[in-house]
């Protein structure tokens, strides 16, 4: 053990094993996830830290070896049930991808959601094998978000019932499935359904794209690699063209919408349900925000502890860094926020499924501000730990741009969840939707339940976006409730005002659709706002159910910190309105300075709790053994730029020389 | 030419050759530029877009054989001028790094600056010509910012008249020395100096670290290669470790200070002008931000016209991204904010001119505020940069993950800026110490000038920061003066809150310098805040010297918007000490988003001027021939990962299914 992570340690107010059980929901799960991970942790194969020393088309062959080690492990073990599974899965996910993952995650899925039981007799059996792997082709090289500009066309021909599949433009090409590029046979594609003569939107279909066998692409199939990206390495993210390429008409998956022999399309009865596919991947993806944050504060915590520079008091030893006031306020806010969003995550896996059991029964009614409320979290979060992962590699100072630090891996893996499954600033706009529908609703006499109820408070006569001054409130800024209240007038203000400009922009712009685009910088501020407020609610009530008195004070300071230190940042939009006082402005920048110093004992604890091994960080800087410089030497002899022969990179300089 | 960019240019209300000549100071420095450009543009070396697909070994090799190819066409083309080295280098700099670049800007200017007479008849010659690749090793392991804290000593030998220099621990090993993993055979070493049992400090010290001839580490010398990084794949960042190792006393450099055969140390007689070389580093970087923010905005503003997506009215055609106003509010403020670092680097770079002219004759008076400047100048332009790249990157959304986009590539070359050359943080508290040590001056009655004079208006008898409100104002939003004065305000209000802070610190602890740390962040607050209002000031005055009027009303616009831009981000600021008015800011959001749609019109001209070449950026997204989707298949498909046989990874695959 290193010994100044050995005495940070020893000095913390709080076990933080306890704390670990938090999170984890019960000391059952801590034991049960350690067995679990304890599988894989001693294997070599999932030492992420060496993946760096390998170039691209290595770390492809790597992944699918470890692909075949995760999948024997899980047979011989017995780990079957879908949240043990995610956590031997998240284990080594998140620094490293699956080749074959979207097989598992999409593929069986969509064919579990989509495809008819005589579909899934023929497919489901090969695919839980691999003998068909299976990916999900949906973005297109021109399209993305938009799904209805997608280009790709499936005609149906009745003469031989089949449907013709094309990719008419450069644009329709398929652009980005996992999987897709070397590793699949088959993927679902999505595919604007002509039959009769007439479109009928997207539809989804089964497509072999590779022979079994040879694993050569089919005639009519152009399949490949898109290249090297931020990161994803180890993803075969692909493209896939198809002319003229035909499938039998049963390869249409048709639970939901049909097309029968002679051509006739039977429409779905009920949408809906593919709804839920989505919130569901985003309320996973705000446990993910935190999961990805809490690594990165590990790691910058951990050597914040362990590296000695410069001096506070002149010929002292050099203090650690963690002692400098600036550090702390780099790291600190990101630490209370990782767990704010461990608490939000937990808390959205929770509702999921409490929600998807009223489906179940046919209730649906919580179903659009649950949606309302994934897309706009997914984005909140994923935005601010984009941020912050950034802000914590930089707090590592030189050794953070190396991959010896794992942050810039953890960066290049975490930063496409901004833009995927729903791009941010889109998310954020579908949230406003729903704020702004809330609005209408209060507005129109009736009341608005769950998180949006603050809308109720807002007087109907007021027309002024300022008046919401007249609410009475004394911000106390040692109480966490009261702080949430403030989060709450400010969303309630920042809401209102966007009401107000849209209503604005309607009557002087020629239709809605231009007024709303035109009124969008104000829409996704009541979005972020907004969230903000769920976030500050979500780990106020979480603090206050904690029962261990060590545990709830150190949990209460890291949420008093996230709080004021939301308020020091847009102080503007909590002096407007009268939220806050200019004077109360300033003790929360004084307050937020006394909480750094009082949690700065805790640190390495708060870190620790999070319970990340050594292997799981893919960090020389983040591990806890032994002395840190030794290790990274270690390490960087291990760099190929090192085994290369001498002589080979001195031709080219005896060249150069020979110029001169 | 893509026919979006063609309408753009169309509609355009200036002639960017024009803004173009004003970047470059002259419409004779843009010819000039070009030409040298155009020396190397159509050679197929220089296209950053393939570097992609090579692995870091590949990379190294191909940056050592484009090494040659410059300094021969260099030579042949008599390009020898410090400024059109520079145009030269920059061309393809940006994207590319030199891994014998460190002896041009590192190793020979030291031994011009710290060298004797002798020494440079020695050495330069032959470092000139490449026989001696020289770099320099300041950096250890344990040890960047404070110097102080190195631990590489060089005890001197009377008997044999030799150093002896050791790496004591492994903290003192010597680490990111560009070119020193695998190119140089020489390092300029900073060591403590010992001579006759006492130490002298930090000295520099020439050491052959590889034989010549064989290029073989010489026996004492440990080097090789840290390993991989965030970015810099190019570059063999290095590390040195020395065991004893004997260099004669003449490779001390003895310009300034000297040990003579019997040991006797003789101290220099001045050190300020170590000074001068940071300045003029730091205020290159200045610079340097401009650069790599202006490159970025040209990919994502060309990209925003290319695309279409989504709908704003339905029924219609997808409209070009640029539409949106989310998007114009991601880019535009960038896109101003480039502008206005351009100028703050060409400010910098001429009063560094003048300055070292003040200085060549023995007037020392302005170095203190210039090195305060170019400290806090760094860090404001570098962070700001390195966030706005990535918004660049996130604004062109999946496509941005790809290196297709160039901006990975632009975003981890230029991270390190906000590491090197003076971490950031750092650089701001020594700002910050030129602001504290100002105020004091005019608290005790004297006047202060340059870029602080504003602190002289600071009425000494106040005692609450809060009075900074009887100042009379009345902010016009749409005066770029007037909103000078406004950033004028604020800085003074935050210095004075930092400095007051700073006092009641020193009252309540144990020492000056805990009181420092334990106001840091107000210090941090205080330098960005005076930092933020020169930029407005140097936008401001340049707009107000351009003759012709198209352009000074397009810039006259971006001015106001980088301006109220960053009102509305730390409207906090503005509201406290009651600089503005919550009405004002109101209205400086609304102001926004006019000038969001005044600027659309001239988003691709803007870009334009910035007179980036197609291959100079990197980018398939970025390039203006043809259609950017044709343009990215044929890039996609040279992926490496494409050309590996198909069996090869067809192979573990089999064995995957095999194992179910």
């Amino acid at each position: 053990m290193n010994p100044d992570l050995q005495k940070e340690r020893a000095g913390a107010s709080f076990n933080p094993e306890l704390l670990t059980n938090v999170l984890d929901g019960s000391p059952e799960n801590t034991r049960r996830r350690r067995e679990i991970e304890n599988l894989i942790l001693n294997d070599p194969d999932f030492q992420h830290e060496n993946l760096n020393f390998l170039s691209r088309s290595q770390r492809y062959e790597v992944a699918v070896k470890k692909s075949a080690v995760m999948v024997q492990k899980m047979r011989k073990f017995g780990i079957a049930d879908p949240a043990e599974i995610m956590w031997f899965k998240k284990l080594h996910l998140v620094n490293f991808v699956e080749p074959v993952g979207l097989n598992y995650s999409m593929f069986i899925p969509t064919l579990l959601n989509q495809g008819t039981t005589a579909q899934q007799e023929k497919w489901l059996h090969s695919s839980k094998g691999l003998e068909i792997i299976g990916t999900y082709a949906q973005t297109e090289m021109g399209h993305g978000t938009h799904l209805r500009g997608l280009e790709t066309t499936a005609t149906y021909d009745p003469e031989t019932q089949e449907f013709i599949l094309n990719s008419p433009t450069v644009t329709s090409i398929k652009w980005w499935p996992g999987g897709l590029g070397k590793t699949s046979n088959h993927a679902i594609v999505l595919a604007q359904l002509f039959t009769q003569g007439k479109c009928y939107g997207l539809h989804a279909f089964i497509v072999p794209i590779r022979e079994l066998g040879t694993h050569k692409p089919l005639p009519g199939i152009t399949v490949g690699d898109i290249g090297p990206k931020f990161g994803y390495d180890e993803m075969d993210n692909g493209y896939l063209k198809m002319d003229n390429y035909r499938i039998p008409r049963e390869n249409m998956l048709m639970k939901h919408a049909q097309v029968k022999p002679d051509g006739t399309y039977v429409k779905p009865l009920n949408n809906k349900l593919t709804y839920g596919t989505m919130v569901f991947i985003r309320s996973f993806l705000v446990g993910e925000s935190a999961r990805s944050l809490s690594k990165a504060c590990t790691i910058a915590v951990r050597y914040s502890a362990v590296r000695h520079q410069s001096e506070i008091n002149p010929g002292e030893p050099e203090p650690q860094i963690l002692d400098y006031q600036t550090q702390q306020y780099k790291l600190f806010p990101l630490l209370a926020t990782a767990y704010a969003f461990q608490f939000v995550g937990a808390y959205m896996k929770e509702t999921y499924l409490r929600i998807n059991e009223d489906i179940g029964h046919g209730d649906l009614s919580e179903l659009p501000e649950l949606h309302a409320l994934t897309a706009g979290l997914k984005a909140f979060t994923s935005w601010t730990t984009n941020t912050a992962i950034e802000a914590c590699r930089m707090a590592c100072g030189g050794h953070g741009y190396s991959h010896c630090s794992g942050l810039p891996n953890i960066y290049v893996t975490f930063t496409p969840t901004c833009t995927f499954e729903g791009e941010n600033t889109v998310m954020m706009l579908q949230t406003a939707r729903f704020l702004m529908k809330s609005y209408d609703q209060v507005h129109s006499g009736k009341l608005v339940c769950g998180m949006v109820s603050y809308l109720n408070d807002l007087p109907s006569q007021r027309i002024q976006p300022q008046q919401v001054a007249v609410w009475p409130t004394m911000v106390d800024i040692n109480s966490p409730d009261s702080l949430t209240e403030a989060y709450k007038l400010r969303a309630a203000r920042l809401v209102e005002i966007a009401a107000k400009n849209l209503q604005t922009e309607v009557i002087h712009r020629k239709s809605k659709e231009v007024a709303w685009n035109l009124t969008s910088i104000d829409l996704v501020r009541a979005s972020e706002a907004h969230c903000h407020y769920v976030v500050v609610k979500l780990f106020t009530e979480k603090v206050l159910q904690i029962q261990e008195k060590s545990i709830q004070a150190v949990l209460r300071r890291l949420c008093l910190l996230y709080s004021l230190y939301g308020i020091s940042q847009n102080a503007g939009d909590f002096l407007q309105g009268s939220i806050m006082t200019e004077s109360q402005i300033t003790q929360v920048n004084g307050r937020i300075k006394e909480l750094l110093t009082a949690i700065r004992p805790d640190a390495v604890a708060l870190v620790d709790a999070f319970d990340f091994q050594d292997v799981t960080l893919g960090s020389v800087l983040g591990r806890y053994d032994g002395n840190v410089y030794e290790n990274l030497f270690e390490w960087a002899k291990k760099s190929p730029l090192n085994k290369t022969e001498v002589h080979e990179s001195y031709k080219h300089l005896k060249s150069l020389q020979s110029k001169l």
